[in-house]
């Protein structure tokens, strides 16, 4: 197959869409399928899978064997580790099963698909897995091996099965100190954040 | 390779079986090894491998990277998600070893074989793990990222680490609702369903 | 691709490695980068991947779909189970990312590299998690779907997320047997250990 100029597919991947960004390598015995949106300037490692309907940003990092489905959008500046699970069904059979139900559930109308977005520059560990219906939010950072089943904060460090939050990391990736109480520095880029509450839940806002 | 009338062998995907069933599939870069057994109307997806000695019934979903062993027995119907991992050993040490005591392991006799069973129409979420020896009801479903350390019993719903029953599923997948003490029911398929307790074991037996 | 005398490589595989020991075989889809090192006698699975860096000692079986970065060393005798996944950055980021601290953790100094090592003769179970920076001891058995976040001890069995130790093994990977305090035995191979409190530590010493 022929690629524009500036896309690099190793001779053993397999890319057939047509909507790869510049700049944007594709190596050995990954497989970029038809319909299967990337950004410019990525890296789509060995064995990675992005299934048609995968919208991936610019500058994001795809690592081996992450396998990414229809119905995830992961924006710009993403890593997403190797062996990475996405899902997109919450209660999944095989759609070749002989029952009514399950056949309308898999047919036209897709009644199954459940979406998942990782915001801007967030990090997914080695091996971890994400539930349906996720939202992982801007530079949140969710550890190798968690199993994510509930939307993740900006800037949160999630670890465990199930992922719980355990720490604030920065934008760069390191772990925010904190310096009083609900306000956060980055050792390494000099920026600071506060916490906000809303609700239950917490959030992390950057303050410079 | 050639292979019979019906089956489809992506040109990138190796199948070395003579025991695929008409209408299955295998998509790129998928293994299925001489002596695997696959049924009809199978779909396997990329990067999937079945060794010799795995047997999979009729209908049956492979998704993405999901690794099927000798020893592992996948009845009809059943849904494997992506990248799940079955186990067959449960002391594996490196089979080239110089231990006499590991060599006569890993022998003719095959000492170290342990047998797994996923009855028909039970779906194993993404990336999770089925330690050797287990049986899978039927129906039942294992939730991403579980590891499975002891028999599910039919229409159980496992989840976490070690997996452990959270609910029950009906055939179609979606959760029962308890209409009375024991008594459970499908919204989707108005199927009706009450609790049997046998020994320390709960099980679900259909009503209606 | 010209191979030495002795290595097996499948037709199917990707060898770019010119350090590979006689004896060793690569299987389908596999991926051993120039640059990584690999002893005499392995086995390495079908879509596993071996980094530039990597260093795999003689008589090891890396299963399929594990993948071995740069800065990870297996020394003699180990198996690496199916899917396994080893980490090498304790805060990864997209390296693609703008952002100057980012830029400069991923130049040439390699600031982000943490190492791993495997002690001989250690099994690591499907799908298991080894974090960055981790030592995992001679003889020590890692189980399936375990997420390893401290050093494993030698002879330690260690299960669940986080690992944590559950029983010892022999050598030759049977439990063994507590036969008075704090003496244990092989029921396999009649060796002999006993324990040994280093600070807060607990080790295992062969005595026979």
């Amino acid at each position: 197959m022929v690629h524009a100029a500036g896309i690099f597919v190793h001779a053993q991947a397999l890319c057939e869409s047509e909507q790869v960004g510049e700049g944007t390598r594709i190596w050995a015995f990954a497989h970029v399928m038809k319909g299967a949106v990337v950004g410019h300037d990525c890296n789509i490692g060995d064995h990675a899978f992005l299934e048609a309907g995968a919208r991936i940003g610019d500058r994001v990092t795809i690592k081996n064997q992450a396998t990414v489905w229809e119905g995830v959008e992961i924006e710009d500046d993403v890593f997403v580790g190797p062996a990475v699970s996405f899902t997109n069904d919450i209660c999944p059979r095989s759609a070749r099963m002989k029952l009514p139900t399950v056949a309308k559930r898999y047919g036209q109308a897709k009644e199954w698909l459940v979406r998942t977005t990782v915001e801007k520059g967030a990090s997914l560990g080695a091996c971890c897995v994400i539930l349906p219906g996720i939202r992982i939010g801007a530079y949140a950072t969710v550890a190798a091996g968690a199993v994510v089943t509930r939307n993740v904060p900006a800037h949160a460090l999630v670890v465990g099965v199930p992922a719980r939050r355990r720490a604030w990391v920065c934008g760069c990736g390191l772990r925010l100190v904190e310096i009083e109480n609900a306000f956060w520095h980055c050792p390494q880029c000099n920026s600071s954040f506060c916490e906000r509450l809303a609700g239950k839940c917490i959030s992390l806002i950057r303050s410079s």
